[in-house]
């Protein structure tokens, strides 16, 4: 019987180019001028998981973008794992820094990634870490070494929030039923230093629009005498942080979970370097919250980032305009224990009461997600462990992501089971960003590492 | 032989076609999309003055667009009146808050203009205002009543710095040698109180950029641990301003022109609703720097205004992104004595000096202008006077204007003459803003009371 490595050398090419072509659709969620290739990739997806070995393969309409969902029940007994990834993208944007086309995709060697890495929006996030199950699926099937059932849901809305897939799972709980949700939409510490993400920060996103007078103003005849929108945003939004970049919002660290002297010890223990990390982003030093680490303020620590803000004349050469509104689309990143709703609520009455008698503001939230954590005394947990150490030969570390997915806390609210994180990328993958790429070489450790988790859950889960 | 107001009566509705055919072409400088427009504007001009009467009429090319010089000499004794106006306009966005096309002009009463206005970009800034010279002219030389020699410079780069004008006016004093400048780019205070403008603000325009990381950075894996070069932009960006709104930069006022007790009570003396003027602007108050009345914060104050921000991701949805840089178009409006090269020197050093570790900030300068001030003793302010006292039946009131005319003081510095600023729009008239128009009764006034300046500057200074 075939090894996994061996299989996957032998469909190497293959592997790569069905990638590729996936890679080609530019399923922007964010966008409804790609509304259609949003569609397309979804029928793109069925094809690939009935190829794969699912006994079923259906397009599940939502209010939204459809979901896909695939199973092979091999035997009832057994226990199921449920896939979740998402094949929507981010948009491209600044397209201009792209060394080459976002949607055409290539493959160069880079510092990290010798054996080459795809460059292409979704290459990493999420189309190449979930096509990686797809075709461990197809090892395993076309091996016969499935050794417990299988379920994917596969959706188009994570860039944007999520929301039919939470319609979906609150109405399809006996379909899904699972023992344990596995996900690969996260990255790993280095490829000679394999982890699995235990922790997830939740998400508010809100977008403010702040109006002053009714039209646009010439700044010299009005200039001085009335309240300039985009000043008054830039004063709004710098108050949001104190001198040693505490957020102001009152409330908002109420209910955060502080970690531990022990805990804080233990994360301390992941190397960092701020010279390579500082390096990497060409930035003369790093900058946050008093009183953290950098690991630290980017994983357990709450944050609020403006993620764009425009107003005015953005165009050529000078306008001597004072404009009627300005905006900005604010996200804060959360923590355990900090529920997102109530946190966009305090944002929400703490912005508009900060606003100065000459304008009106008005705050949209956007969408959010909690917090979630994963504890490593679980089945799941132990599982990927054991297959991290067959195909790496390493134990992987446990780390907190600072990014988030907020459907997970929500699986484990309407599904009741554990999400283990096994991510494959790199932080320098550039996901969401121009020069998005999946190292080769992880896309093929990826598959080749999934179905020893399959071995090892569906060892343990018969041992309970 | 016809009085000016049967003229125009007589030829009213081919003035007004003639205004709105120029106002057709969008002449934008600041968008070299329209290069070809800004051009053909130019030539229209030419034919326009050859027309009204004028000897000989040049395009002079310069190292930007040209500059139409025209000029009817009737004798070398008599004194001569150099004409200054523009043909470029600013750019009509936000284009979608227009009701009716910026380039489709159409006349529609207002409570303002029971007559009518003309609605356009350029209706008031300046095309309209500078055509009335060009049919002032029309009906002196039609009706032989031209009293002195007239000279003609319009340009085409108002709106961006007036850069080739300087350059075109350093090089060609004696083509432009005259006894007074006569410029209508300002307003008035309204249609039943004629004023002068004698005062008008410099101008210095920068743009900013701050570069944080080296590409854009997804918020989750980053946000807390870089600095976000928006959230940096809108710190230092807000700490221009004190709490009292005074201006921080250090040094900025030393050079500040202070208006003494009994100036200020004069200026005091012009009409002002506060209700009027906020229910005008649809806000609930004005804003400005503490200690002055809001005349006097928008005309003997100078001014830090936010033109235009921008970065991170700006379109339709959410994206989740650090981005690399924001850019910011910041001008400030000078009082006299301000050295708007001082100025901007001083704003580069202190702004570059506040960037925190981990950005880059780069601090553009755009353009300027000095402030200027027209003494009302002057030949022509007292020809002024008795002009608008002849067709309003009215003293004009002088006033200063918060706007910028950077070449008013060049043309003092270079041609040693005053200028005169007869100006006919109002300030509801929106230049620089979306629906921009120019009143009929204005348009027609203007032409009607420009002869009656010729008339009596030259008999003032036949007494000299």
């Amino acid at each position: 019987m075939k090894s996994a490595h061996s299989y996957i050398q032998e469909h190497k090419e293959r592997f790569l180019n069905e990638l590729i072509e996936l890679l080609k659709i530019p399923s922007i969620s964010a966008d409804s001028a790609y509304k259609n290739d949003v569609i397309k990739t979804a029928e793109v997806i069925k094809t690939s998981l009935l190829k794969a070995g699912c006994d079923t393969v259906e397009i599940c309409e939502t209010p939204g973008y459809p979901i896909v969902y695939g199973e092979k029940i091999i035997d009832k007994n057994l226990p199921t794992v449920l896939v979740y990834g998402h094949y929507d993208v981010q948009p491209p944007d600044p397209v201009e820094l792209w060394d080459s086309p976002p949607f055409e995709p290539v493959i160069k060697k880079t510092e990290l990634h010798p054996q080459g890495a795809i460059f292409a929006r979704g290459s990493c996030d999420d189309k190449g870490q979930m096509y990686m199950h797809v075709k461990a699926l197809e090892y395993m099937t076309n091996t016969g070494q499935l050794p417990c059932n299988v379920k994917f849901m596969i959706e188009g809305e994570e860039e944007v929030g999520s929301e039919s897939l939470s319609w979906f799972v609150e109405r399809n709980q006996d379909k899904l039923s699972n023992d344990v949700i596995l996900i690969s939409d996260t990255g790993m510490i280095a490829n000679d230093i394999p982890s699995i993400t235990t922790g997830l920060r939740g998400l508010s996103y809100v977008e403010v629009e702040v109006t002053g007078p009714n039209r646009d103003l010439h700044s010299g005849l009005y200039g001085g005498a009335v309240a300039n929108p985009i000043n008054i945003l830039t004063k709004m939004i710098a108050s949001l942080h104190d001198e040693n970049n505490h957020i102001t919002i009152p409330g908002f660290y109420d209910e955060v979970d502080e970690l531990s002297k022990e805990e804080r010890a233990k994360m301390a223990e992941a190397p960092f370097s701020k010279e390579n990390y500082t390096k990497a982003l060409a930035i003369e030093d790093v900058y946050g919250e008093a009183g953290y680490t950098t690991n630290e303020r980017n994983s357990i620590r709450p944050t609020l980032d403006v993620n764009g803000i425009w107003g005015g004349y953005i165009g050529e050469g000078a306008k001597t305009v004072i404009a009627s509104k300005a905006y900005a689309k604010i996200s804060m990143r959360l923590v355990p224990n900090q529920d997102w709703k109530k946190i966009t609520a305090l944002f929400k009455s703490h912005f508009e009461s900060i606003a100065p008698k000459g304008v009106k503001v008005v705050v949209k939230p956007h969408h959010g997600g909690q917090a979630y954590v994963t504890p490593i005394d679980s089945m799941g947990y132990q599982a990927a462990e054991k297959a991290y150490e067959a195909t790496f030969g390493k134990t992987p570390i446990p780390q907190r992501s600072g990014g988030s997915i907020p459907i997970v806390s929500l699986f484990e609210k309407e599904l009741k089971s554990k999400t283990i994180l096994m991510g494959f990328g790199l932080d320098s993958d550039a996901i969401h960003s121009p020069n998005e790429h999946f190292g080769v070489w992880n896309y093929l450790k990826g598959i080749e590492t999934i179905p020893q988790f399959y071995h090892y859950f569906t060892e343990i889960h018969s041992k309970q």
